[in-house]
Formats: C-alpha cells, sequence, structure tokens
C-alpha cells in the first residue's frame, strides 16, 4: 500500500471501530482512533503473518497490550479478511468470539488476553525470549501499548528483562495518546519522557508521529534493523484522532461516540479496504517433543528428603525426556531447586530475578509458542503475580507454578517468607490444578503428571526434609488422595497435605496406642479434590479434621468442605490450620504454635471423640 | 562521630550481625555487612529520631527495605541503646521481638515489615508524601535497599511516584554489593547502570563509595541539600565486607558466617560505641481527628443506586466528618467513584495512576503515619497488589481497601475486568475484614463502620444500580448479617451478598407463589461471618444454598461452610457460583450463564426441596 492508501486504511479502521462499539453500545473507539494508523502500517507493511495457520513457527506475533482497544484489533481483523462484517458488528454480544478485551480462547489470531493493563508487553518479552532462545526462528514480537499502562512497574520488569536479553526481535509501540481513563497521564505528550526511560533500560527508541503514516512506516523500518537491543516507538496521537467532537478531549473513555452516523461522515465514510498481510516465508523450530518417559529419580521409604529438592531433581529428568520442558525462576533457584535443571539444561533455563511478574508473564508467552514451562519461586511471592496468574487463566494459558518455602514449616525466617495464602489464591484461579505432596517420591511423579494437564496448575513444596511415605513405583492420580490408615474402627479422619502428613500419621498412631482408631487421608490433590474418599471416610467415620499449614481460608479446609456443596449429607467438620500471626522460630516450634503438630491434632482428636466441640 | 569513630562504628555493626546470626544459627550477615558504614554513617550523624517517643510526628522515618538485613537493624537499635546485647542474641528465636524480618508488630520503631523485596521503596514513598502533603513535616524519609531488588517493577512505580510528587524529603540507599541470592545482579557493580534509570525517572543520583564513611556523609549532605525531587545513593559495597572468607564471594547468601569467632576476630572483635541519635527539633501537625459523626447520604427504598457511587458519597461525607480519612485511586476514580472524595476533598486525595502496588504500599505508609486510607480500584486489579496486601497484614497495617466492578455483574466488558478472585484472595488475608454490601444505605454504614476496624479492610462493591433494600437508618453490625424472609415453614435458606440478594429476594418470592418457603439471609460480612444466624437457619432449615458472584472456591461459599467447622452440626449445602469462564453478554445474560439470577436459584431450589441432589 502506498501513503495514500495508508492514509485510508487508517480511516476505515476508525470508522470500523466506530461502528462495532455502536453495535454494541459500549467498548472504547476513542482509544482504537488513537492507534489506528500505527496498526494499519503495521498489519499492511511490516506484519508477516498467516491467518490461514495462526500456529505457523513463522508467523510474526503481535499483542494488543491495550486490550480495551479491541474494536481496532477486530477492525484489523475485517481488514484483513480474517472476519467478515457481519461478525464485527457482534462485537460485545453474548457468544460472539469478539469479546470487550481479545483473548486466545476465542480467536486463534491472539496470542494471549489482555485487558489487564501492563501484561502485554511483559509476555511479548516471553514470546521474543521464546523465538530468540527457543525457536531459534526470525519472528519478530510487536506490542502496542497504551502511554497510561507504562505506569505499571510489569512493563520496567519487561524492558529490564528484554534489554538484558537483548530482544531485538522486539518492538514496542507506544500510543501516546496523553490521555488515561479518568484524565491526562502524568508525562502528556513529552515523547522524551518516555524515551529517557526506556533508553536508560538499553533500549533503542524512535520518536514519531503517530498519525503520519510515513514517518511511522519509517520507524517500523529502523525497528527491524535496529540489532542488539528492543526498539520502543513513542508515537504521539490523539485520542478520539479524526473525529472533532471527541479528539484529544477528556471524559470519553471507554464510551461509544455521541453521534456515530456524524462520526463515520467525518471520517469519510465506509470504506472495504483489503491488506494482504504477508505470510512468513521461513518455518521455525516447533519445540522438541518428548523424547520419553522420563527416568524419575526414586527414593527409598524412610529416606528424609524435602519436597523442593524432589521437585528440582524431578524436573531435570523430566527436561532430559521431554524437549519442550522449560524452566524459569525468580532469583531464588538456590531455594526452589530449579538451579538442578539449570545446570543440566541451560539452554532452557530463564533466570528472571526478583520480578515475579515477569517471570509468570515470560511463561504465559513461551506456553502460547507451545513450550511447557515450570515457574518458581517462594510460595509466598507468587501472590505478586496473582493478576498475572489470573489472566493467564482468562487467556486459558497451561503453566506450570511451584511455590516453595510453603507455611509456618519454614521456621525462623519468619512470616514475610512464609506462603500462608497460596492455596487460596491458587484455587480461586479458573480451572486451576492444585497439587501439595507430602514426600519425595509422590513429588516427582506429580512433577511429571503436571505437564500435561491444562490450565494454571500449581505444585507446593516445603523446605524441610521429611520422610519418604510412599515407594518410589506409586501412582497418584491428579483429583485421588491416599489413604494412609484406615480401619472399620475408624473414629474421625485426618486430612492432611504436605507437612501436616507425617503429623497426621503421629498423631494417629499415638490415638491408636489410646484405643482411639482414626483414619488418614493424604489429600495431595488439593484441587480437583477426590470427593469420593473424602465421602466414604464422612459416611464411615462421621468426622473430618483437616490439617493444614496455611491460613484457614480458601486453603485444605474449604476444599474438603467443598466436596461436600451439592447438598449431600455432610460429616462434621473441624479444620487445624494457622490462625495467628507467626513470628520467628524453629520448624518444631512453629507447627506446634499454629496447633498443626502431631501432638496438637491428637488433642484435637482426643477432644472430638470425646463429644466434645471444638470453638 | 568523626572519622575513625564512624570507621569503628561499622565494624562493630558488622560484628554484632555475625553475632546475632551466629547465636541464631542462621540470618544473613553478609547482606548485613555490605551496608554496615551506609547505616552508621546514617545513625550517627543524619537521622532524627527520638528513640524513646518513636510515635513523635518530627521523627525522621527509616524503612529497611533489603529486610533480611535485619542483623544490621538490630546491631544498630543495640548501638543506640534501644535494645541491649542480650536481647540482641535472642535475634530470630522463639517469642524474641527480633525476627528473622523486621515488622512494626514487634518492636516501635520498625515503619513497616519487610522481607518481601521491592516494598520498602512503595511504602517509604507513601510516608514521604504523607510528611509533604498531610502532616506538613519537616521529617525525612530514608530508605535502604539492596541491588538485587530493583528488578522489581514496584520500585520503578515508586520511583516514578516520588519523583512526579517531588519529595525530596525522600532518600533512597541502595547497597550495591552486586551479589543477590544465586549469584550476580544484572548489573552487578555498574553503578551507572542504576543511575542512568534512577535519573530518567526523574530522581538525582549520587554515586559513591559505601565504605568510604566520609563520601558516605557527603553524600547524604547532597540528597539533604537537593531541592525539588528524590535522592538515590547508589553506594559501591561488597557483600560480607571485611571478612576475607565470605567478602564479595558467590554463595553465602543467607547463612551465618562459618567461622565466626574468627570473623569477629578479623573484625578488631567487638566494640561498644554508643550512638547519640539527634531528636528532631520540630514536633509535626498529627492528622486532624474526628470532627463528628459522619453525615452519611441517604436513600430511600426502592431507588436504584450502583453500590460503587454509594462507596463515593459515603467517603467524601466520612472525609468532611474525618479529617484522617484520606483516599487513592489507581487512575479509574471515575469507574470506583473516589472522584467524588477528590471534588470535595482534594487536598487528600492521591491519584497514584495505574500503579496498584505503589497504590497499596502509599496507603500503607500513610497509615503508618496515623492516616485512615482508602484506596479503591477495580476487585480484579487488587490482585496485582496482592503481596502488598499480605505484607501489609504482616506489619499489623490498617487499610481500607475498596473493589469495584465485582464479578460477572459487569457484563460486556468480560473476564479481564470481573472480580471473581477478590473475596478468595482477602479471606485469606490473616485478620482481614471482608464486606460485599447489597445497596447503597448499607454500603454507606460499611464505608463508615471500617474505618475504625484493625487490619486489612476490605469493601466490595458493584458496577450496576441496584434496588435501595434498607432504610436509612438500619444498622449493619460488621460480623453480623441480615435475615430478609423467614418464616417458620422455611425448607430452605438462601444465603446471597452483593448483587445476588436482590436475586435470591426475587427466587424467594417466586418460590413463595409455588408454595415453597424459603429464608433469605444477606450476609454483607463475608469475614467475620455471622455463625449465629447461619447455625439457626440451618437448624430451622435444613439446607443453605449461597449464591455469589465469584468463583466457587475461597468466597461465600466457603465463608459459610466456615461457620460449621468447628464439629457443630452441618445442614445440607449447596453453592451457586460462577464456574465457567465467562465472556461479553449484559450483566442480565452473565447472571443467568453462571446460574446465579433469580430463575436460577429458583430452580436450584424446586430441585433441593424436592430432596434431589444437584452435582
Amino acid at each position: 500500500m502506498n501513503t495514500g492508501e495508508l492514509v485510508e486504511l487508517g480511516q476505515q479502521l476508525r470508522v470500523d471501530s466506530v461502528r462495532a462499539a455502536a453495535a454494541a453500545g459500549s467498548g472504547h473507539p476513542t482509544s482504537s482512533m488513537s492507534a489506528a494508523d500505527l496498526t494499519a502500517v503495521l498489519f499492511a507493511r511490516h506484519l508477516r503473518y498467516d491467518f490461514e495457520r495462526p500456529d505457523h513457527p513463522g508467523n510474526d506475533r503481535f499483542v494488543l497490550s491495550k486490550g480495551h482497544a479491541s474494536p481496532l484489533m477486530y477492525a484489523v481483523y475485517k481488514a484483513t479478511g480474517a472476519i467478515d462484517d457481519e461478525e464485527l458488528l457482534t462485537f460485545r454480544k453474548n457468544g460472539s468470539r469478539l469479546e470487550g478485551h481479545p483473548t486466545p480462547r476465542r480467536l486463534p489470531w491472539i496470542e494471549t488476553a489482555t485487558g489487564s493493563l501492563g501484561q502485554g508487553l511483559p509476555v511479548g518479552v516471553g514470546i521474543a525470549l521464546a523465538g530468540k532462545r527457543l525457536d531459534h526462528a526470525d519472528y519478530r514480537v510487536w506490542v502496542l501499548c497504551g502511554d497510561s499502562e507504562l505506569a505499571e512497574g510489569s512493563i520496567w520488569e519487561a524492558a529490564e528483562h528484554a534489554a538484558y536479553e537483548h530482544l531485538d526481535n522486539l518492538t514496542l509501540i507506544v500510543d501516546v495518546n496523553r490521555l488515561g481513563q479518568r484524565g491526562p497521564t502524568r508525562h502528556g505528550h513529552d515523547l522524551d519522557a518516555y524515551a529517557r526511560r526506556f533508553q536508560a533500560f538499553g533500549w533503542h527508541t524512535v520518536e514519531t508521529d503517530g498519525h503520519d503514516v510515513d514517518a511511522v512506516d519509517r520507524a517500523y523500518g529502523e525497528a527491524l534493523s535496529t540489532r542488539g537491543q528492543p526498539t520502543a516507538i513513542l508515537a504521539r496521537t490523539l485520542k478520539g484522532k479524526g473525529v472533532e467532537a471527541v479528539q484529544d478531549r477528556e471524559g470519553l473513555h471507554g464510551k461509544p461516540l455521541p453521534e456515530a452516523e456524524e462520526a463515520i461522515a467525518e471520517l469519510g465514510g465506509p470504506r472495504d479496504l483489503r491488506i494482504r498481510v504477508e505470510a512468513p516465508s521461513a518455518d521455525g523450530t516447533p519445540p522438541a517433543g518428548h523424547t520419553g518417559r522420563p527416568d524419575l529419580p526414586r527414593w527409598d521409604k524412610g529416606e528424609e528428603v524435602a519436597t523442593r529438592n524432589a521437585f528440582g531433581e524431578a524436573l531435570t529428568a523430566l527436561g532430559t525426556a521431554r524437549g519442550d520442558v522449560v524452566a524459569l525462576d525468580g532469583e531464588v533457584g538456590d531455594s526452589t531447586r530449579a538451579e538442578a535443571f539449570a545446570k543440566e539444561h541451560p539452554e532452557r533455563y530463564f533466570e528472571c530475578y526478583i520480578a515475579e511478574q515477569q517471570m509468570v508473564a515470560a511463561a504465559v508467552g513461551m506456553a502460547a509458542r507451545g513450550w511447557t514451562p515450570y515457574a518458581a519461586t517462594f510460595a509466598a511471592f507468587l501472590t505478586r503475580a496473582h493478576d498475572f496468574i489470573r489472566m493467564a487463566s482468562v487467556s486459558g494459558s497451561g503453566i506450570n507454578l511451584v511455590g516453595s518455602h510453603a507455611g509456618v514449616a519454614i521456621g525462623q525466617d519468619g512470616p514475610s517468607q512464609m506462603g500462608l495464602e497460596d492455596l487460596a489464591m491458587m484455587r480461586a484461579v479458573h480451572g486451576s490444578t492444585v497439587l501439595y505432596p507430602c514426600d519425595a517420591n509422590q513429588t516427582a511423579r506429580l512433577v511429571a503428571a503436571m505437564a500435561d494437564l491444562d490450565g494454571i496448575r500449581y505444585l507446593r513444596t516445603s523446605r524441610g526434609a521429611g520422610p519418604v511415605i510412599y515407594g518410589p513405583d506409586e501412582e497418584f492420580p491428579v483429583g485421588g488422595s491416599k489413604v494412609l490408615r484406615s480401619s472399620g474402627r475408624d473414629r474421625l479422619t485426618l486430612v492432611a497435605a504436605g507437612v501436616t502428613v507425617p503429623e497426621a500419621l503421629a498423631a494417629a498412631q499415638a490415638l491408636e496406642g489410646e484405643g482411639i482408631a482414626v483414619r488418614v487421608i493424604d489429600l495431595y490433590s488439593v484441587k480437583p479434590v477426590d470427593r469420593e474418599t473424602l465421602r466414604t471416610a464422612a459416611e464411615e467415620t462421621g468426622c473430618l479434621v483437616t490439617v493444614e499449614d496455611h491460613h484457614p481460608e480458601g486453603g485444605l479446609g474449604d476444599a474438603v468442605a467443598e466436596a461436600f456443596a451439592d447438598g449431600s449429607p455432610v460429616p462434621r467438620l473441624v479444620r487445624l490450620a494457622v490462625r495467628d500471626m507467626p513470628g520467628s522460630a524453629s520448624p518444631e516450634e512453629q507447627l506446634r504454635a499454629a496447633g498443626i503438630d502431631a501432638e496438637s491434632i491428637a488433642a484435637a482428636g482426643r477432644l472430638l471423640v470425646g463429644e466434645a466441640i471444638v470453638s
């Protein structure tokens, strides 16, 4: 397309954005109009993409970080012929693929769900990293951001990561329209302010008029020819560009244009220009597949092993068997034990430094390219990435998260380092799997099993060594549990997971000595939960006592309660959990103080079989 | 102190750090040793602080962002006489005030709990902002950071905030010891790399040798004399400085020194220098207290009002009555309705732009100075600040968080904007209060009530207008509930909150018409939960059906289940919640699709009283 055609295409994208929002009665046309020329030039002149083959390994990747500008996204899809005008006008309607914010769950050309600002660039960095270091392909990653979202710290985690990794296959286009949702941004049209920041972080920058299609074209060319560093294009634009009534005005964010017909006329009316997006020439390397069944590490019963160690060894073995497995860590690989993988498979290990949002985003980006990422840090610090995990589930992304140092059992370091909310956070993620192993062999099996699940999978590991309870050939289906003690005389059931399993076993042993038979269930699969086994235990023993190294809300106790939340008969339920704020103390003192050690469990058991009520 | 004494003091802080960690058998002496000279000079020459009066309004504020360097913190407390040597050696022991990571819950001189990296500077910005704009006091805020933690995006949210607000009362001291936990940082000893970044964000910077006490002293002096912008001092240091066996070596993070006695000898042995910290001269203005009972807005039954609107109006009224109330928002004040407060009380309103971590951190900083902050954004985006909320609870901080646009009821915008995990997140925070009003009068009362609670308080508001159900004089105690329908013939109980209350009432009305009497409870206080009323309903109706606009995990259903988790008799429990990933659709279509509208609730009710099992 020549200059005149590009200008026309920009206007067409505006018109179609206005039309889509008008048909929906909601949406963000003004945020689409500012970026229309930037998008027109990109799709018509620079993007290499095969819309017939969205999984083509050589496709460039486009991420709309400012996801609310979805009308623009869909308008450009229409211009490429990927969707038709009829579908464009289903925007935001019940059942439409064209959601208010784009998501790959609906449309095959979307790389990642956006709409929570500041996430597109971090995920784009993950895709670009995959291109450079895993796919070894020459696709480019183009990310379109708003200016408001540059206030998010996650943008600067991504900026640091991209420059450090010399991602010259990444171009960030910033639509500097100076207006956020409720008013002007901090820096308005001061492009230099943004350029200084990106330059300081090691980026090449280009400042341009975002409505001058030739200047934009030159900026993209400069980005393509820049080697050794990513490029940020800072484009001065006007929100609502092209329609006097809304252009560069406050108070018009997220609203259809007041007079859509007049606006369309002012923009020159509808057009039907078609973009012929150039297909990629070369294929990249798809992720190497399985080389066989993993040769998982094995431990003998009675050995003392920390589940974090088992995780590190198992992941390393899995990485040997599966070329698609990659690992990421937030500068604590010596603690999470991800460093074991790093030593064996350095080419598939990604040090993300202390930037948990970026770590999870990079995993999402790699998963989008077909890799199977495991991202590890302390369970407590995964809370830093909660919004990214939430959005990954909106994407339908398949990633593995591993949180070490769970609970008060870590001991002296104190509450800042203790994961005591992680089960609640991970259970509430849509479609998630939550696993909490108690021994090394179980950990190894679950590490391997989680690779093939859908959605967000979470494994919780422990710092201290614990006894190996299971033999190395035992199987642990996701959604299952293990009944570790059982008899026809059981008067209550202890439901434990992770570090509380050995405690529950010791408590049961003590109670047995007093003539009180107690069932013990290892509920290693916290979500999905093994309803069947829990119901049988409820029927047969009448009372379930959950014991967890976690706050009382959202964890094991709630998972067990949920197993009965369909109107079926409910047993008596008691939950032992961490109810007070811990301080520093030894692991043993911590478990005792929280009332989740063997002695506390046994005491609770005695009270309960005596029909006493614990309150 | 003169140069020689300062050098000696630095050595003393090292010796005491080594001794504390040796006595504990754990801890981070090498991370303390790098920052010992920086801390010695600060406390001996520049900090103005009255250890007898930690709440002195004129006190400078010191924040140890690298919280793992707690031995250094406690060593300097000993040097000031605030603690004695005996207490120093209780470090990390059960019951000691000297936790592995410092927290104000234990020690009155600590401003905020640290240990999750990248949080001290953001909170320090909040304190400095309070100093400038609320306290109008001339205290300074000094934050000591590690270099590793500069990878956290939250640091750059804080950097942006501080420079934009011209916080020249804030000095950041970066202990650039080049080594993180598992190895070298991205930038090693390249002080310029950090200086460029801070300068680009609008800071004054000073580069110095962090072991040259005179140079450090000059750097502090330069910070003190810098006007109009915050100062970052980038200090080149060596981890483990002063002990050859550990100095500048990898693999020694978070470990006591291998040969403590030899190390102490190498450092010149124990000393007993005393620092006379200068007390502040001037008092600041403490927060203005109550001026009376708030004149809360009132609505008539039957009006249609969104609870977010009621929040905005009630907060504004509260701000009129109470001079200590401040509001913060993440650039969505027109959506959360915090802008109502901004218009009435601009001097106590803080626009935090799209930086939710910084918004919560600023609130924590202001609360530390005695203010009562309300921080608002979309419920979904509060997940961005999860780790800050968690750490605020470790601090024992009292802050109010308000999440708008909860649930599928927002309609067309789709899942990225829907808070569907927020109740789970907030319930699992230690000591939190979780409130979810269903109408405008209830909202107003709860907005006022939450100001006086301890800990983290969360209010969930809704986007769309709903009917006013309660009169303006109704009272809503925290921990209570409202029985909206009840009879001796009730065959089940619907437990709802927020948007599902009108739906439950309509369902009950429909079922009544079919001869099925149903109780309806408005569980506006999700945590603490009204056990008494729920138990009575369970006894009298046998079956509780929870209905929530939230994922099934961690929300209303779990809160109700927890009310029976003490071994008391459990009713049949059924939970209606959002189980599938929503798309775009109208609010009504969304509630229907999720099975939480009146018709779906009525259908579930019919099934249940027919003894059918819903699965």
